[in-house]
């Protein structure tokens, strides 16, 4: 790996590029020739113009986005758009649906309701313990909006076509695999995503917003809990994550100039998925969690034959540098994150340690 | 400078003590022997526990919190807590009072009216142009809370000693000041501080709360607009800005370990305020623009004679690697802000700077 680095599959925080960190590192002491770190320049000069606006230009191109679209950059992370959605986009004499498909999901209606909004769940597949993502759902027409999370980052599954809703807005949790593989965003009336999984570090969360959902916020929000907020200042209305933005734009930066946008992104996450899953299905150690229609291409989750073997392999996978292998504290056994920045390298090493952990144990 | 680097004198982001910037860039790719950089820990790892309890015990220990009060880092800077305070202790039968001090102060006042709170204006002195603290304030004893800003960065001013509101609480924005002095931190409710001036990068906010605040704090509130959710969970409720807090937490190390406490920050930075005061008051070129008992010891505030000089002056100082003098958008004018990371060297380099401009400008 050099540097003693190790083999990244954390589920977020998690891997980034390693250019991206070079880069980084050499100019941490004088960035872009300003005699400042990208931590100490101010937000209103010229040297953050240019990353900020660099971010908002590359995220255009990379997910092609028209003019109708804003693309901001906000703080609370995912979290936060949880109560922001239906702050803004929900009246009170309307109701939205939402598709329970997780942890995040059931967090993202939780949150409607404390506002005491009127939220029904179209579909769920809690009865499935989330294996699945529901299909064939039937959508009201006259809903605010439909709001989905794209990707199921512990139980391992993910959209692998988004539903259609007719003339009703989608409004989408893309945390966890946005700019993982093109798609259309004309569906979309927001995108939101937490950047430490997929696109960046913790600290900043990407906000794509249509225009004609800017109109319908209502009046007497809080400042910063208002999109039309950051959107009438570029999202500098107070001062923004620096770092992080800065960290985000090298990022889509690697995407476009490195890999190739995301169609060649795809490309590279599908065989990713393939080399792991395959082992998988070839296996009858290792048995995966997520139903195959649904599984996910950015977080496999596994399991093996009893919690002691799963307790001796995320041992020995951490002696051999593979880290984050442990599934989400609330559901126990194994998962391999493995976003855009996870290497084919580093998944084929995994793959070579989980097939001799099978000869040696099973 | 060494590395090319300026003196700073932005008022935020600002500077950061090299030694901090110096050991970030160190570790930037293996962070404390993880293999990982400190960007793609996860929060649940004992790595990033490690930076949170730290910083917090630094914390504690550099402002003497004794164990009423619990330290926090939140998101959304300031700005997001002019809506949260009044939103978790301002409840609809009670007023807040609040001091104007300046555009920070009267954004405070903002937020909490546009939530519809009884909010009152206990003392302004916007009739001065906010050149001065206000003086003798009578203080209701029924007020929720009283809110100060402790240091207005746009007009150079800054509290010298905190005012007596009886048993009323005091809640503070120290954004710009925090970690400059030692004070008594026992009639304050509740204080918070974006990181980006004094303690750190963009991207966390600082946030001391009194446990007895906690209590008061009404049901229904989202969950990412709570403080008691940030308590339960030591500021892990969600993916904290880890970068942010890591950095927090150095230079909560450099102010313990290499300036040796608040006391001798102090005693540095009346040394650092004295140079360019002196000079302010000896010359009849350059003028300060706040009332002297209300000077700040972090932004000093001063005019040319006349706009063209200003405009000379800036340029000159910049191609003199003196970055940042520019004052507010709001206000123009010059300003040096002299946070904890800017060394008295830095402050005596444009010391000599500005008698020089004087003595070939005058």
């Amino acid at each position: 790996m050099g540097e003693d680095r190790i083999y990244n599959f954390n589920a977020g925080p998690a891997a980034l590029p390693l250019p991206v960190l070079e880069e980084i590192q050499g100019s941490f002491l004088n960035f872009a020739g300003s005699g400042m770190s990208i931590t100490e320049i101010s937000h209103r000069s010229r040297w953050f113009d240019d990353v900020v606006e660099d971010a908002i230009a590359r995220t255009r191109r990379l997910l092609k986005l028209d003019n109708t679209y804003q693309v901001l950059f906000l703080q609370g992370g995912a979290s936060l758009q949880f109560c922001m959605v239906p702050m803004n986009f929900l009246p009170d004499d309307k109701i939205a649906e939402y598709v329970d498909t997780g942890t995040w999901s059931s967090k993202a209606v939780k949150e409607a309701r404390i506002l005491g909004k009127k939220v029904t769940v179209a579909a769920s597949s809690k009865d499935r313990d989330y294996a699945c993502i529901p299909k064939n759902i039937n959508f009201t027409d006259d809903a605010a909006y439909v709001h989905i999370t794209s990707n199921n980052t512990i139980k391992g599954t993910q959209w692998r076509s988004f539903p259609d809703t007719g003339k009703v807005p989608v409004i989408a949790d893309m945390s966890s695999d946005i700019m993982s593989r093109p798609f259309d965003p004309q569906p979309f009336g927001m995108i939101y995503a937490g950047a430490q999984k997929n696109i960046g570090p913790a600290g900043v969360c990407m906000v794509i917003v249509r225009r004609d959902m800017l109109a319908k916020i209502p009046e007497g929000l809080p400042s910063m809990l208002n999109y039309n907020t950051f959107v009438v200042k570029n999202s500098m209305y107070n001062t923004p994550p620096c770092f992080a933005v800065y960290t985000l734009q090298l990022v889509m930066k690697w995407l476009e100039e490195t890999i190739g946008g995301l169609g060649k992104m795809e490309v590279i996450n599908r065989k990713k998925a393939d080399l792991i899953y395959g082992l998988l299905d070839s296996s009858s150690f290792y048995r995966g969690t997520a139903d195959k229609d649904s599984r996910s291409l950015m977080n496999v989750t596994f399991r093996l034959p009893g919690e002691g073997l799963e307790k001796a392999f995320l041992k020995k996978a951490l002696s051999q540098d593979f880290g984050g292998l442990k599934g989400h504290r609330s559901v126990g056994g194994c998962r391999a994150s493995i976003y855009n920045a996870t290497t084919v390298k580093a998944i084929e090493s995994l793959v070579d340690f989980m097939k001799t952990f099978e000869r040696e144990n099973g």
